[in-house]
């Protein structure tokens, strides 16, 4: 632990080989002309002696590090992200990249991007708001040959490639279903968590301007995670005239299936019926959806090609300097429609 | 983009200074009498131009990199294993540390260890399984001090400290409790999707080995995360004389929630009354838990204390080569009861 890291010199001693020799075979150059037994040899030295490269080895073979590093961002990650993360890393693995998240999320601006730099990765891909002017300009005065930015739809960058996330068009699509299903009124339920209000007010948008283009009344519903704050709440449509009694049908886009069950239980212990009362859309088409009675409707997010699609762009940065896809959707998606609207 | 990265030479002429205030200046070294307004002039210098101290820099600084790798493994992430990192990553942070996690999942034994390595952390993280003599070995020659294994509680290394995971106690605590509530046999199902799998066996041994020592019948169900194959179950239940009908208790560990949730949504189907027939546990004590009916007992994981005690430990290792716990669990559990057992 304490003695000097093994060089290439010490492996090629013991394989009794040249160093010449050592660097052709940990490299996997092509042209050299080596025996299979010569090759088994330098390897078997270098792993009982514990040698490694120093990356710069990799980037001189390459051309580049391999490495494509994503900063993790300071929210709640759910299990969409986290499948995503993990497509993605099996597809950029299958192109001969490494994917790395780097965490430290406290770290900002050009503090961070510097931070980043460091590790020198071939490729960033980050949060849109991440990727401020000076950000950009320090990756790229570091080397790195692809910045991709993640961003809301709207958000649009001259300095990067973007991919998208459309949370409006989720909240329009279930609203839209509620209004065609019998509702009168809109309710969109807002988480009130930090790093998903963001995004839940995103949705909200598309609820409210689907409830405008019908003429129905809309509301905007700020919601803790819990069963009091929930069953307050269910006092205040009770005050308004929607109850367990009611004539009218209420549609309600929950944010995601967590809050939809959250809703559907109060709900029930409240003896309002689902949907007779109350319809309640999902979003996620998590494996609860299917378990609730009833079965939860809800926006299912289609990732299946959004990790290939963008792991195929991000090496058409890094070889080619742009891509034929400089605006990438991450997701498409769907109402699987079931018993609870 | 193509220009050649700028050097601490192009900040010093720019900022009009010496090479030598750079460095100062930049590795916030303490001693120098440099002005606020001269520190001001070269940190501005080296935003506009996008200079990038290479990591050696602050590995002079610091005597060592700030980086810990984690390795990611190639099972799903659940919500406990995310919020771990999170933590965990948090900790690091206001130590003074940079995590990041490393992809390539594919990648295995002395390749993994190589590819880590070439990033010069200061330390390591990883799965127990992925820690070899010959893995560790490349790993502490490419200087890197602290390399912590993680595995089930009987794993043991002489080579790294190691930080357990105890699931058979999750099982054996859920047990004990289904027979204090009255249960007269016992079940512990399985998932048998890759990756969870192995976590379901080592749970259900706890169960197994409190229905030995009291001499109740044990049964273990392997079961895929379907309603279909659970539906399927319960006829096999019945054939065996455990039905909605019967007078005699039946305790169910469920592996985790998910589980829970499916079985008691198809034992609800199928007439059988929860706690009345069947008396389920889970584990995780997810949000959903809560919002079941009849709300769900279950395991949770206490892992409050685990991510800063597991920095603390990786620091000292870092600082002192050694550790005053070189043994830590990773969670302490306890039994939430609430009204399905």
């Amino acid at each position: 632990m304490s003695a000097k890291p093994p060089t290439s010199l010490d492996v090629a001693r013991d394989a009794g080989v040249s160093q010449a020799t050592v660097s052709y075979v940990l490299n996997n150059r092509e042209g050299a002309r080596i025996s299979d037994e010569t090759r088994a040899r330098v390897q078997e030295a270098a792993d009982r002696l514990g040698y490694v490269p120093h990356a710069g080895a990799r980037t001189l073979r390459t051309g580049h590090s391999g490495l494509v590093l994503v900063p993790l961002a300071d929210i709640p990650y759910g299990p969409l992200a986290v499948g995503l993360m993990e497509e993605l890393d099996r597809e950029l693995s299958r192109l001969g990249y490494s994917m790395i998240q780097y965490g430290a999320r406290r770290l900002k601006g050009v503090a961070a991007a510097r931070a980043w730099a460091e590790l020198r990765p071939v490729a960033v891909l980050a949060p849109a708001e991440r990727l401020t002017r000076q950000a950009v300009n320090v990756l790229h005065s570091a080397g790195i040959r692809a910045v991709i930015g993640i961003g809301a739809v709207g958000w649009s960058s001259e300095i990067v490639s973007t991919v998208t996330m459309d949370h409006e068009e989720i909240g329009a699509t279930a609203a839209e279903h509620l209004l065609a299903r019998g509702s009168r009124t809109l309710t969109a339920i807002i988480p009130t968590e930090d790093g998903l209000r963001d995004m839940g007010l995103l949705r909200a948008v598309g609820v409210q301007r689907v409830a405008a283009a019908h003429g129905v009344p809309y509301t905007q519903v700020d919601l803790a995670f819990s069963e009091t704050a929930t069953a307050a709440r269910l006092d205040a449509w009770r005050a308004a005239g929607i109850s367990g009694e009611g004539r009218t049908k209420h549609g309600v886009f929950a944010y995601n299936d967590d809050y939809a069950m959250l809703l559907m239980a109060v709900l029930a212990d409240n003896g309002f019926a689902v949907p007779g009362n109350v319809a309640v859309v999902g979003c996620d088409d998590l494996p609860l959806a299917k378990l609730l009675r009833p079965r939860l409707t809800t926006v299912r997010l289609n990732v299946t090609d959004a990790p290939a699609l963008l792991a195929q762009t991000l090496d058409e940065v890094v070889k080619e300097g742009v891509t034929r896809q400089p605006r990438l959707a991450l997701w498409t998606h769907a109402l699987v429609e079931r018993d609870s609207t």
